[in-house]
């Protein structure tokens, strides 16, 4: 294991009706004016907007509104919602949504107080500084509700890029997993995929010796496994979503990716796809994650045939362990796909004759070094083969 | 799973040498004037408390020092802690040592602000204001560095009792495995044994739907049975400890125990063997561990048998699930045995004529209502046959 340093003060208030307490909570943690954060209509229509505004009332605090946060969040809205903050005086941020409202709200937060252009951030800068956040999760898939980290798309260029610090974790964050039932089925699916590929990039590590975090990864992968069908088959089940939205933050505010080298190619990897084809993140990790794991599975055969054996129940194969790690990723493969998820380009409606331009601006986009990968160092022509295995 | 609040503000430094940065955390988390607390000679003789002293220095915050914790804290030391932090304005307590240097910390922390005595706390008054808290933690064991929570025995009577409250949170804690490398081998048993019934004591839940805390209490559980003999066989592993201290943070801080009911009878049923014989608390809870479980296992089979095929290896027995159930505690018994802890009472220096007693203080001992237990409630007629099946 190696050295680090863990630190995740966000206060999670978990269950039913826990978003009446959303005032009580910017109260205390040293809120006076109040953005509320949002997307699209649905937080208005479910009724959730005038509950959350109704604590806010109680507790006499002032608020303003910016909504029209979209998947792959974009830098104009940013850019909005930081001279409005700057404008109104407003001192807190109150995001009500997915990972991409939350995220959006991280990048204004930090942009308020910060002289230059808040791309810088999202260009390698620490974030040392912003606003208070404050979250209520309506998806279970980003865990940016628990994380120090927000991606944001700039529109020029459409590059996807991601910003962390300390800053930028949610002083509060509301996870009642009820929210989260009317979401359809594919976006309950693509949250799925996406908690499970922030345990897999922190699985896929070459430091040795971390049994406590392989373990812990391992659990939360078990976990989705087992609740991810139930909550497909029945929308409303409000234990299954609750199993996956303490899974979903736990699997990112990095308990268990500690003192390990992470992977994060699928994300990378990923990232091209949504920015240039606007589709679900989820849906677009669904379809890398078996490409980047078959592609790499021979850098750790054993690694792999480890997640075959203890998360997906795959017998070991003793004479030909590459056998059991290729079953390994066959079963997250069918997984992903019984659960509602895309198998390929096609289905992604990504085209073949964009892998170039993907792969190099994986590799060299926004300043990129030519070289990606955590567990395996990766060349344009090695991400080029992985989008071939998308076909 | 049922509605839950969490909160672990506490910075984890985490590795070797992170103990030369005790000064630079004190000052970031507000202290002035520091009071360091310890045991007996063991961190003067390794070196460890010249180098916290040196880091304090450095930042030039001052410093008084009071030793003298025992295992089992006592009440008498902390009184005298409160009343020298009054007469020196101390206001940061710096534990240096294992669970009871820092459970005595707490009690202090929290006695130096309040009017009454700080043993209020400890019959159930929550703790809402303290001094702040810093952990130099040199055993892996109590999780107490990472807990609200504190123990300690009073004097007059014997009692050995909890007090819990946010504030009793330390506000940094430094982990470096390589401290607990000088640690006799049975301590370090001891360690492992309360760190594992940590994970138990939640384990044991009427809540049911909880599989994502399930999952994870398994995964703390598989990495203890993983490296708890190999520490015991070279106590210089120092990845072993790595993974150990690790898995004993997360084992407490509650992130795998929110939001269902715990148990607890085998800490308050060994709480009163420590207290009478001064035994260590782990040793006494590798006793009394197989006797709660054989005892309260009817209550329900499947749990049993769920521990005993995910953890322990055991293979199911679908006619007869209570003999899987019954194998995984004899699994635990073989396994707590094997790393030097005691089996029995005899082993323990306890006495069959004392349990009566033991049983009549566990369940009405100050101010107890006479039931005790958070799984299957017990009276003393039954803790009686508890402690009987220890012979």
């Amino acid at each position: 294991m190696e050295n680090f340093t863990f630190y995740a003060p966000t206060y999670f208030a978990f269950g039913q009706d826990t978003e009446n307490d959303t005032g009580k909570y910017v109260k205390r943690f040293g809120g006076h004016k109040v953005l509320i954060h949002y997307g699209g209509g649905s937080v208005i229509r479910s009724g959730l907007m005038d509950r959350v505004k109704r604590s806010l009332e109680a507790e006499k605090l002032p608020y303003i509104e910016l909504g029209g946060v979209r998947p792959n969040p974009r830098s104009g809205l940013v850019y909005e919602g930081i001279e409005l903050c700057r404008k109104e005086n407003v001192d807190f941020i109150l995001a009500v949504g997915g990972g991409s409202t939350i995220d959006s709200a991280k990048a204004i937060a930090a942009g308020v107080p910060y002289d230059g252009d808040f791309w810088d951030y999202y260009q390698g800068k620490p974030v040392d500084e912003a606003l208070s956040i404050g979250t209520v999760l309506t998806i279970s898939a980003a865990g940016s509700e628990g994380s120090p980290d927000s991606v944001i798309t700039k529109e020029e260029g459409m590059f996807k890029r991601g910003a962390t610090g300390e800053a930028l974790r949610p002083k509060f964050t509301i996870l009642n997993p009820a929210l989260t039932q009317t979401l359809p089925a594919y976006q309950t699916a693509c949250g799925i995929t996406d908690i499970m590929a922030h345990l897999y990039e922190r699985y896929l590590t070459n430091t040795t010796e971390v049994e406590v975090t392989d373990r812990m990864i391992e659990a939360l992968l078990l976990t989705m496994i087992h609740e991810g069908p139930r909550v497909i088959a029945d929308p409303d089940n409000y234990q299954a979503r609750a199993n996956i939205m303490w899974a979903g933050m736990m699997a990112h505010n990095n308990s268990c990716g500690v003192g390990r080298t992470q992977d994060w190619t699928s994300h990378d990897v990923e990232h091209e796809l949504s920015a240039l084809y606007d589709c679900a993140h989820g849906a677009g990790l669904a379809v890398v994650m078996p490409a980047v794991f078959t592609y790499n599975m021979n850098h750790d055969v054993m690694r792999f045939a480890q997640a075959a054996v203890r998360v997906w129940g795959c017998q070991m194969d003793f004479a030909h362990p590459e056998n059991t790690a290729r079953e390994g990723i066959e079963a997250l493969r069918k997984f992903l796909i019984s659960i509602g998820m895309p198998k390929n380009f096609a289905e992604l409606g990504a085209r073949e004759e964009d892998i170039e331009k993907l792969a190099h601006t994986a590799c060299y986009g926004n300043g990129g070094s030519g070289v990606m990968g955590g567990f395996v160092p990766l060349h344009q022509q090695d991400v080029e083969a992985i989008y071939r295995l998308m076909l």
